[in-house]
């Protein structure tokens, strides 16, 4: 064990890992502790420095995430190679990179300096990905170097992927559709870029507040008006649409973002009832997660209820990876012919090799296996998360436990989200506040925080959520 | 060689090589011609029914081209497996699809009936491309099995191949930028509509007549309002624009589309004037085709001149491949806010191993290896295509030679557009009238067709001339 002349600081506002973490990396920088050298293990640091083995496991965490630290497996905490930190001093600008986050999330207010437990409700868990089936599908769809896969597509998207994400989508979702209505394109953003493209500028469309914020941002910037749609606990309050003059209706009935409502069929019909008493009226169903579901039956797609008024996008974002960029959308029969005239000329945004990739991992039957395995890991993490939050049922409102990889937990005492937010930060929990995907400041939405589980291990949902208690409880 | 009981039909109005075709693919359908048999040699065919070679080319390419039969190196055509037919069979539906073509083009005009030898001016050659190569990086890439690679990226593009691409602009095109100005997007249309949300929905644009339409039609699309400016031979007469109130003008300084003029350094200079007087006021360089200049010595980018008012915008769809969707923007550095603030939300649509594939072939040197290869193929063809076409100059103006793809040729004598295409047809070729890419009807281009050779082979472009010789100048 290297040399370890560490003194707290008690003076100091910082966290004790913080002091450890900082103590560590001038180490390293100074050439103090050796490239490749290993770190003492968290249990014999914590006893060492007579703190909880958590502190230092949020040090090390810390090293690790910004690339001080490597770990190998069964043995522990390395410090990198020099050609690793030389790469780190080169691209040093990099640092100075604005922060980023991933899908369904409002990535402005985003914290300069990292947390270390971050309940982030848009990250993925991509340790059971199958690397080896999609690196064997990768060099199986490129072994036929058909110079072809490298021409121009179809703009649509590959006939075979669409095909298949027909039968999928019949299998898993009850929509019926025909590869012609299905447009490929790299993210859900850019699908409803071309819906920007197919509707009028002066379109005026409803959205439930709190809605997905990125949605509501591109539709003001199509020149769309907004009209903002109450919510009860069966979601989007239709007879309110009725008192807008709006054609289109966009919302998340399998699981809304960020409240987490489920909309039962009693208001999905009153919404296609909206939807059918004018020609011109469509409902955009966004279907981002509906994969993950942990309460009940499976429920059908809105697009399954009524195919000529429903227009639906899918992701494989979250089912697949978010990096891989596909997502899709259905088209009613009726708006193909808008379509191939406002859009029909723009070439489809992902390429044919990874349309082809996708496909093959879809008809292998891969992604119904790991979306099975995925299934299970995400139902633990999501059991385990409530049964550690049983200790906050007196002071705390914990809602949308039924599908989708984030929770709202709400205090019945009147904590406001900000101090929540504060709070959680300075135990080095980041928890993400609902007001932050409101469109109109709704004080009702004041005193709550969403938690998302998808990425964390069970051990890091523990020890979020003891340190949460400790922030919120004591 | 089979029974070819075999009668030309005079009394037909179909083409000779439309006759055979038809007479084979019957063949083949009810099984008299069997899976896997050879067909004569093309001049044997030739000899046998006293046609020229060149029908019978035409009529195999068909075949080809539809499936029927396959070409097995040094050896000639046969008919197709029969699990291919079968394929075909069951994806009959197929058929019904909606013609689709190339980048730059305008597709809604395309012929149902694929034409024989497509002088497309937006399609490329990938006969030479590295496959292996790119197998290999892509096996590379995915080698690595960071779960990171298939978590969120840096909605801007990763890092490493934004510095590449900087790397890259500097040498090329002797742009000067930093990584933070740059936007990986799939094709330019998508950065476009970056533009379109940047920008408000009232701006005006100002765009040369006839131009890139997809762009106008896109800037449409946003509701921003067109002002239409005149060229003369230096291109867009930059007086005019002064006469609107755009604050946007959009330009191909290196190779304007469709016309293809390249702007000398005066013209350029004023362009920037203009953008120079207020504040507001910038140009969007569409630099699409720039890697391909054959006369005199390469012309810096128009974002060399000012990098302070110039939006420049590259692709990789001719220089690699079409089907990769890569393409990028370069932002000046004031507009980055606006970015932040409009943009900086959006997910990048490129996935990140494609991005990394992208940026190893670069770094790696095969990029700029597969460019010089393919300008010396491009510069044959282009020079074999000038050298066939100098029999039409006493009755055809020939332009836009000195850069990219395609070049234009129009009558002296007074044939409209539409008489040469429709003459070409008849011989089994296509040639793209000008007016396609023309906004306002435009008199002085009703007389000029667009030859793109890019795709085609020499034996191509020589059967091609040939036929619009007959077509043309009998």
């Amino acid at each position: 064990m290297f040399e370890f002349t560490f003194q707290f600081d008690t003076e100091n506002h910082q966290h004790l890992y913080e002091q450890i973490y900082i103590y560590i990396k001038n180490e390293i920088r100074e050439g103090k502790l050796p490239r490749g050298e290993k770190l003492p293990s968290s249990r014999a640091l914590a006893e060492y420095l007579q703190v909880s083995r958590s502190t230092v496991c949020l040090a090390y965490e810390q090293l690790l995430s910004e690339g001080y630290v490597e770990t190998k497996p069964y043995k522990g905490y390395y410090v990198c190679e020099i050609s690793e930190l030389q790469k780190m001093k080169i691209g040093k600008e990099k640092t100075s990179e604005p922060v980023y986050c991933a899908e369904k999330n409002d990535m402005e207010n985003a914290d300069e300096d990292a947390a270390y437990i971050d309940f982030s409700p848009n990250a993925v868990d991509m340790r059971y990905f199958p690397f080896d089936t999609w690196r064997r599908t990768s060099k199986n769809v490129l072994m036929d170097d058909k110079s072809e896969l490298f021409s121009m597509g179809h703009p649509q998207g590959e006939w075979k992927l669409r095909n298949t994400i027909v039968n999928y989508l019949h299998q898993s979702r009850g929509v019926v559709c025909r590869p012609e209505q299905i447009m490929i394109g790299a993210g859900n953003d850019y699908l409803l870029m071309l819906l920007g493209q197919m509707f009028e500028n002066d379109t005026i469309v409803a959205m439930e507040d709190p809605t997905y914020l990125r949605a509501y941002r591109m539709f003001s910037a199509f020149g769309w008006q907004v009209e903002t749609i109450g919510m009860d606990e069966a979601g989007m309050k239709v007879e309110e649409i009725y008192q807008t003059k709006a054609s289109l209706a966009y919302a998340m009935p399998s699981h809304q973002f960020p409240i987490g409502t489920v909309m039962p069929i009693g208001r999905r019909m009153e919404l296609i009832k909206w939807a059918k008493q004018a020609k011109e009226r469509y409902i955009i169903e966004d279907d981002y997660d509906s994969e993950f579901r942990f309460k009940g039956k499976p429920i059908p797609a809105l697009a399954a209820n009524d195919a000529e008024k429903v227009i639906y996008i899918g992701s494989f974002s979250k089912s697949v990876a978010p990096a891989i960029r596909v997502s899709f959308m259905v088209l009613p029969e009726k708006l193909l012919p808008l379509y191939q005239k406002k859009c029909g000329y723009l070439a489809c945004t992902v390429s044919r090799v990874d349309q082809m990739i996708l496909q093959e991992f879809i008809d292998s039957g891969s992604f119904a296996r790991y979306l099975n395995k995925m299934r299970k890991r995400y139902k633990e993490k999501h059991d385990l998360l409530l049964t550690e939050l049983k200790a906050f049922q007196p002071y705390y409102d914990i809602r949308g436990t039924e599908a989708g990889l984030h929770i709202l937990i709400s205090s019945k005492t009147g904590l406001p989200e900000k101090k929540l937010v504060e709070l959680a930060k300075r135990e080095g929990v980041k928890v993400y506040a609902l007001s932050q995907n409101c469109r109109e400041r709704n004080m009702a939405h004041d005193n709550t925080v969403l938690l998302g589980f998808g990425k964390l291990t069970e051990e890091e949902i523990k020890l979020g959520i003891g340190a949460l208690k400790r922030a919120w409880l004591l």
